[in-house]
């Protein structure tokens, strides 16, 4: 594959996405190996229709995915602030590689963004497209999203969300048709959140989707209504970074082995935009929401299960957590797993993104549309095809949804 | 099935056969849970030749699996001890439930065992079979094994090596051949160790044998030409159950999400037997070779690793671990995971050696014989049908391996 | 010393009274080792007033601190179980100890109690004083304490606080003088919690009183003037035992190393009635607020500090801690320091209700009235002789100036 | 105080060395601030012979201890390499600030130095003095401080030495006198290490001397002899830093309370240089040594106490330490605490060395000699003037000892 890519993110300038564009370059380039990426990692083969164990090869070379240096980026924000002081500022890249590439970081500026203190609190929105209603903030994106397409020649154009997480908001009934939708948009309904603007004008657009974040949006009937109208596939939600990650990992094990689990904490520490965004109670419901059903969807009965996320500067973005997990074995005899996590949030979720947009522009290369699922690998609470679903959480089951999807697509073998 | 089956444990009265028999008895009369047992989960079951998610069946019913109130119990031991005593003396189940199952209990003493102490070093044999060449001692063993099947009218009999570790003694010519092996036994070799001798013996009988210690036996090709022999099936060795369960079952996510390990740092501090046995480097030297090459296999490639085991008497049987495993993300960024269980050595053990014992029966009732591969779920360092080929190590591959062998018995369908 | 000393426990049959009293039991039998009790440690003699470091006798025996034998037992609960059933069933201390004291436990049954879901939300009081106004509730009190020093002959009786934590309520001007206060329990005034009503009872019956809990009680201005009025001494508040002072033993190592704390954040799961009742955020206030400011103090600054409490069931008695404290060494760089605590609340603290017993006993003994601040050892909020005046926190301080005062008190030594 | 002082280290360019000269440098410029510093905190004030606690004054003014700026460097090393160049390679300082110190750390070079394979195993030397005798060695160490003084106009020289662990070697009759010892130097005695070579070129120089290793030196009656009749102070052994430090400052806790310790199990992980030195037995020894005993001087009892360390690259000079302590409460209740250090070796030890080279300097300006026993407070195992007398190791005690004696220099007022 040759032709460029363009990647637009909601909150470009945010670390999750300054983050992955850092990555992408130093991949690029050479400068960085590429840790992280499971879509670096390899794949048996498939031999006269049987798995050659002994033949593995690279997942992006069977599957020809996208190359980093054909990707273009850019994006929206409510700061105006380049890449280049976002990263200085955030503190999560070494300096040193920040300086090698402030050519490019230099030039990375955001487009205007749209902003509702309703739905993220702790935040102050400062670079806003002019608009008298979310539709005619509607047609300013999609305007974006055109010109940036011809601008850089780019053959299509995802959207990435990684802005921050929305207060938990239910959907209502303008959420569950396209017409009722496209009325609110137009009605300036308070029941659109900001993300939701995006969402709409990204799949109006053609732009496959990804929504890196535990806030409400594609999966609303209407957009879901849009994305087939539009043919268009998106992935979500809320990238599975640390320790639900770890957990949905975990506690396979446990079911394995029949190890009954009494009870599951879990806190969590970190010191980042998103640690002070979520030290609102609105954006926090939405987060532990995601974070909360995996345990009993695994295990298959609902041990107590506790999940803390605290607000804490001096940690910056180096996340940490802290599980303590109670569980019986043979004659009901108690023991203990305690596991520390000391992690990097946006580094985690910068290999994620890059293997998402990797994994999405494929499905959209090859013709899929609306709900991904079989990208639930990447996703604390991943989207189904079927509404509703209970979704796979095990991350070993998810994985194997995922290999199962690239062996049929690689080599035309369909696993039951 | 009703019929009895007979287990005749090697190092009856050890923590691991003790706590084994004791909860097969609880979990036979209901009084426990069977918490800890793979084989009381469920399967997939398969419809028209296609797995059918969303229909689970127990694992012991649709193989019918033996029930525990099938098995009688014996064994040998060094020590003479009523199960009754040396349960009280371990600390390991509650008194409570131990006076519970006293009437039982103080029924099963061991016979006199084979001790030699350049094989074990920490302990002292006392209650010994009385002959003067292992030859001899060989054919007691086995009129041990008919009288015992005859007086309890077993359907089989299965011998479970739970005997403390054996110094490392690699297999000399004796070991070669089945004709150089019985040999030396006549010629009191010096090179055959006493698990060996019981290995021979089991195999020699038709007993299928499971080695769930680290000790060097059945896979000593003399072993192995006579259980092709006797067409009796075996499995081993070194039952995986504290940090190396974890271990293997965490390697997998480091794996797939393609972060680079560096380092894996292990320590384990037990204050049972076992660890007293390992304090003498030779023993300890066998245990660590049996754990340390997991990573390498699962990961593709030699992090620094490093395993210390520490006799450290406060703590019984109740072992800990803590682990340190530094690893690298996206732009080569290190993280720290750490892992801290606390668990329960024979605990865990006892679990293991109760599913072997249904799976290993399973095999023999079916008619296979040799190397039970699918097995190595249950094992450290699983011996393999071509010998000396590299295990599987991943535990999630382990189950698939295991699942996909119980299916193929069940509902017939074999995948590749 | 050998006459008799009553102890009465407001919440007689809670997890800390039981544990004390068995406790107490036990030692005075020789059936337990006296650990966790800072008057069974020795301290240095004093010879021609100097002190000899190389001369330690037991603090009990200079100071001929009363024995366990002389104490009798009784109490107030809201519930009306005996101490072998509340002992059996909140599962701290083995069945076997408590079968071993069942004579003696199941005639300790407590009076009828004081309540107010107003300051305790999550029980419910079932076994309460019928009383039309606080003030008959007061003389029913006192009667109590009297009868029972009549009963049982004691020279002295001692109440202690072991009751559930009330909520956080502010001192009113009720509080402010002794006639307010008096004039408030004739009226029946709401802004008196029931563990007032008991700490005049008290005070009023010259009963030596030990407040083990956060509730706010003997330190308003109403209830100090009673103390000074009847002369009787008085200690509190909130006994230290479990993550507080293992902070306040290590933040000392912070401060003389100049090693800068940046945050310290804090967690706590448990699983007994305590934890349920600070399930409720009212009584968590009461809680936090003692526990937050001894950092500040000791260190001189305040860093970044977050204290958790989370009910967990599956824990029980068995607290548990966990600890992250971030630091910066010489060139400001960062280091971390992590500290799991796997306690038990109630054991812990029996052996400091039992350190308090014979102290304040000593004290009232010696004729001391008012607050023994030099108790503070005891306390997470240690009341100061000065009203309002910062305690002092750090632990070796504290033990510094109670071993002052005990060798003032032997050997009349006074330091400065 | 404004005249200059010496300092010349004993392995000029090791991490301990380099991060000590980098932090003085600092320091002085006031770019980095003096956190890890002892010396920079307060201490209580006396007035009328009493203390004032309300009148606290930094140790420094009250003591007039010598300003980091009145400070000039210098050493020997058996390797030859700028500051500039090891500190880089150490990877202990972030870049940006060697960098800004460069002109310097370039000019710091080491003299050439003394080794011996006997005693230090895993490194090699490469920048020797080229002597016949040990005692024509001496010579030219001497001659170095001699033209160290002079070219620098120093009022003082004082030799640190924080060259790698020696082998452990006891000491023979040449330590016993001053006369042996010289003989043994002219003869070339084999039993004579290094480091004694230096500690005696120091003392013989008046320099005052300070340990920062555990290798045996000036605590040989030899040299203390040696020191007696130059009449130098020194100070020692073993700077107490990451793990030792944690445990005198939690072991008074658990005496004082009376929590009865039944095991201490120590590891540690750590990847620099002084981690490759220890992976040789001999050197391990010598240190294990220093770290093994002050358990059972601050307890009192002796528990089950296992320390490990492990050589593991990954992780650089961040050292990481994890401690188990098990130990029994009231009733004999176990309970548990796990403490996780993740530190950084030299940063800890820049500050000790600091206070040292600040503290000793006192000592020396006011005519002290021989062993300064207050300075315990900064050693792993301290040096007592009565020798082979037991040090004290409770960190509060020491810490103690030491104010006392800062208060009788500041103040005049001697505690007894």
């Amino acid at each position: 594959m040759s032709s460029r890519i363009g990647i637009l993110f909601v909150g470009f300038g945010g670390a999750v996405s300054t983050t992955s564009v850092i990555a992408s370059l130093a991949i690029a380039k050479g400068i960085s190996p590429p840790y992280g990426l499971y879509t670096e990692t390899n794949i048996s083969t498939v031999k006269d229709g049987v798995l050659d164990r002994h033949n593995q090869k690279p997942i992006k070379e069977v599957l020809s995915l996208l190359q980093f240096n054909d990707l273009v980026f850019g994006g929206w924000d409510i700061e105006d602030q380049s890449l280049y002081d976002a990263s200085l500022e955030q503190g999560i890249v070494p300096p040193e590689l920040i300086h090698q590439l402030a050519p490019e970081l230099k030039l990375f500026h955001p487009l205007p963004g749209v902003f509702s203190s309703t739905y993220v609190k702790n935040l102050q929105g400062k670079h806003l497209i002019p608009a008298a209603t979310l539709w005619e903030v509607v047609q300013v994106l999609q305007q974006n999203i055109r010109e940036f397409q011809q601008f850089h020649q780019c053959e299509r154009v995802l959207v990435v969300n990684t802005s921050s997480t929305e207060a938990y908001n239910p959907f209502t009934s303008v959420h569950q048709t396209l017409a009722s939708f496209e009325e609110g948009l137009r009605q300036n309904d308070s029941s659109i959140s900001p993300v939701q603007v995006y969402a709409y004008a990204a799949l109006a657009s053609q732009a496959p989707y990804i929504n890196f974040t535990p806030s409400l949006a594609e999966e609303a009937p209407a957009l879901r209504e849009l994305a087939a109208k539009t043919k268009t596939p998106f992935a979500g939600k809320d990238g599975k970074t640390g320790q639900t990650l770890l957990k949905t990992a975990l506690a396979p094990l446990f079911r394995l082995k029949n190890l009954r689990v009494e009870g599951w904490f879990s806190t969590n520490i970190l010191g980042n935009k998103d640690g002070l965004v979520l030290d609102d109670p609105g954006s926090l419901k939405s987060k532990i929401m995601t974070k909360s059903s995996v345990l009993d969807q695994i295990l298959g009965y609902s041990p107590y299960h506790k999940v803390n996320i605290n607000y804490y500067p001096p940690r910056g973005d180096n996340k940490e957590a802290w599980d303590n997990v109670d569980f019986l074995g043979i004659l009901g005899m108690p023991m203990q797993l305690k596991i520390n996590f000391l992690c990097r949030d946006s580094i985690l979720a910068a290999g994620a993104v890059l293997d998402l947009i990797r994994l999405l522009e494929y499905s959209a290369r090859h013709g899929e549309s609306g709900v991904q699922e079989q990208l639930s690998f990447f996703f604390k609470s991943p989207l189904t095809i079927i509404p509703d679903r209970q979704p796979i959480h095990d991350f070993f089951k998810q994985e194997g949804m995922l290999k199962d999807w690239l062996r049929e697509k690689a080599f035309g073998v369909k696993y039951n």
